[in-house]
């Protein structure tokens, strides 16, 4: 019984993904939805992302967090729009959340929306929100031990930014077995090494994205 | 709807943690529920405490994973019983979960029974497992500001251990505001900086459990 509880939850969300998904398409937006356990370093990502992009690309962000205002905060102060959601207490962004929220942008000159989820390495790989592709961040000081634990945010993700590549020196982790792993579990992972500290890496990342923006699906 | 769903559901779990919490009672345990996100330390908590303890204390663990048996295996090599569940995609162990597996242990001998939960710093804060008390690792590579965007996890738990405090030269994080911030939310919390890596700070903790351990409530 509490399965098809579940089940329902995740169909009804589905259509509303769904239809995030047309609105987004209409716009001529790239929409990535963006994972990680707490403190990988999504909002280092974004803001190493805008300052990269944000002469010539269109930015909105969603923060999603269970409280405070900080990482929308810390958007806020790169100069591009970022409507923050706090969940109260619900561990992952769901499809409404992201219908609610995007009703705030002005999204005429947007290109790029990016949803930053709740921290977790579980429950929002489950969610859509009417993203494109998923995107998750593992850092190095995580360990190398988790595509085997969590497989299904590896299983769902178009792309694997292997982040805090900087602190390699100093924990015991194999880059190769977390990309191996990883890729047994989803072959067509695209793989980035990168570090949000140092920058290294950081480039392939934006033209990689910006090779997405410019080929994103448009109607209008 | 949604929201009474969740309620009937946490009622439900109450009650079964509470026979667990009896059933501890009886055979004389002291248990723990210990949390993080993915890769804070567990498990290398875990082993440290082990080795410490072993000659005098008799110990069990619960290695609760979504999949794999990694972490059972690690203990295992230690010489303790240790029992994995897999919870098949659920991001947090409930009461009827620790129930079943608590049958596999030989508990005449036990005095210690630590719980590691699925590597989350927000499902599993909402779900008695029949504790004692709930303790939790921040690692300082999450950074200083997760007290305050995952307030309940600090709140719910007796004792907080700051790990890899080894990495702190390398990483933005001030260990004044992550104190300072969780003691706001939960003054009563014993927080412990410690380093699985070097071993730095751990006495303490380990005295401070014997200590508990010693004082524990046995009812036969």
């Amino acid at each position: 019984m509490k399965i098809s509880v579940v089940r329902n939850i995740l169909e009804a969300n589905d259509r509303i993904a769904q239809q995030n998904r047309d609105l987004f398409t209409e716009n001529g937006l790239l929409v990535i939805n963006l994972m990680s356990s707490p403190g990988a370093g999504k909002t280092s990502l974004l803001e190493k992302t805008i300052d990269a992009l944000k002469d010539d690309v269109g930015i909105g962000i969603i923060e999603g967090d269970i409280q405070s205002t900080q990482d929308a905060e810390r958007i806020a102060r790169k100069g591009v729009p970022a409507v923050q959601i706090n969940t109260g207490g619900e561990c992952h962004l769901d499809g409404n959340m992201i219908r609610d929220a995007f009703k705030e942008f002005d999204f005429e000159n947007m290109d790029l929306l990016i949803v930053e989820n709740v921290g977790n390495l579980v429950c929002p790989a489950e969610f859509k929100v009417g993203e494109d592709f998923k995107a998750m961040i593992l850092s190095v000081t995580e360990g190398d031990d988790k595509p085997s634990k969590y497989p299904l945010m590896f299983r769902e993700s178009k792309v694997l930014l292997i982040n805090k590549i900087d602190l390699l020196p100093y924990v015991d982790c194999s880059l190769d077995r977390i990309k191996e792993d990883s890729l047994k579990i989803n072959p067509d992972l695209s793989i980035f090494e990168i570090s949000c500290k140092t920058g290294e890496g950081l480039e392939e990342w934006y033209e990689w994205l910006r090779e997405r923006i410019k080929n994103r699906e448009v109607i209008s």
